[in-house]
């Protein structure tokens, strides 16, 4: 069971899109921070700030990449990552888990 | 803004209700553990272990606590508890962020 020690966990949620997508920030040992998140069946899109690299934990979801002309299917796990002040768009056909780091 | 500091945070999510209710396992520092979650809006039978004591950080929601009559009504913030090897209902009016404790 993969697990983050040392951490510091904001209590408080981030929610986004009426609560289908939200998520809890984890601040790492090393000063890095991480969002474990949750979405629901829906298409979202999400504009980065750093860049991000986004781990599906579990899930079934079509992403459709900065530039990219065609969409990326993930089913289970996998791992996309967004470029900085980009958006890319995303469509979650089934529960999705994740975590997302920026870098 | 709350904070856990030096917790472990199990990665992956439990999910229940087909992901209307979902939560992160946030392990303190004194060994005791509390779940961060998010339930959105429907109606919920939940079953306890030991005694949980539940935080709504946000949301609006009625809650039908073992050997009530009545409903007690959250709106914004409060807390409840629920004796262990209970069952409680719970009515989600808005997307309602909780951190819930077991004793």
């Amino acid at each position: 069971m993969a697990q983050f020690q040392n951490a510091t966990v904001v209590k408080e949620a981030n929610v986004y899109f009426n609560g289908n997508v939200t998520s809890r920030t984890v601040l790492l040992e090393d000063g890095s921070k991480v969002t474990l998140g949750i979405m629901l069946p829906g298409t979202y899109e999400f504009g980065t700030d750093t860049k991000e690299v986004m781990e599906i934990l579990s899930g079934d979801l079509k992403v459709l990449l900065p530039d990219a002309k065609d969409w990326t299917h993930i089913q289970g796990q996998g791992t996309f990552s967004v470029p900085a002040q980009r958006t890319f768009k995303l469509e979650v056909r089934s529960v999705t888990d994740y975590c997302c780091s920026y870098q």
